[in-house]
């Protein structure tokens, strides 16, 4: 479907289609009381959910764990005023199985800062949205 | 200041400095008790304030007009395992001095979507955090 204001919707296959393609994401939650973001690699796990590599000990684990966030990714294209977001929201939790663990270790994401505390975080896609911009809005 | 886990924080003139340079920013906030997360184009006024344009009627403006959100604008390479990252906190709200909104008419941001209705949404920079991913965490 195509907006007549420039957007047009995307499905859930689109999305997690245009999902597996982005190399960053930013996890979007509250710390302190306040909203915060923070860009990530990740990959996209066959049941559709968002998985990533962090610190065990980091703000971002005492931050999510157990609780519902959002994860972005983008690819816009400035000059032609297109480009694409998918927004997936559920609920963040910490990989404790160790079956789940070794798995991952060896098919999920590589942090890309060293790290020696690794621990996979899952996103469940619990709610995916996203959009096109389809660059009717472009001007002078 | 190089971290050994891979990253460099920045100060709030290298903060500005590359949020002037990005074309796409992402406004953080709360909608109906979840994170939300939206790509705007936007432009950094003087005062290193955010100012986006959209539609006076928009669920954005509803959920971000008085409140603290966070602006987040990044640049990362995949392959190098390299970029950077800025986060701007602070107050959001609706231009409502018409001097104000005709200077922003002229000087400000253009909506990437046609607008019959659009307004001005500043984010003051109260907090402004940054930081490099150098590249050390790199590996096969």
């Amino acid at each position: 479907m195509i907006h007549s204001d420039g957007f047009r919707a995307l499905d859930r296959q689109e999305c997690l289609r245009l999902l597996g393609k982005a190399p960053v994401g930013r996890v979007v939650y509250t710390r302190q009381a306040l909203p915060a973001v923070l860009p990530v690699n990740f990959s996209l796990d066959a049941d559709g959910s968002v998985v990533l590599c962090t610190s065990a000990g980091s703000d971002l684990v005492r931050a999510v764990d157990g609780v519902v966030v959002a994860f972005e990714a983008d690819d816009f294209h400035a000059g032609r005023r297109s480009g694409w977001s998918v927004v997936v929201t559920g609920r963040a939790a910490v990989v404790t199985d160790p079956v789940e663990h070794e798995r991952l270790m060896r098919t999920g994401p590589r942090s890309w800062m060293p790290l020696r505390d690794g621990v996979f975080v899952r996103i469940e896609s619990e709610m995916v949205t996203g959009r096109e911009l389809t660059g009717v809005g472009a001007g002078p």
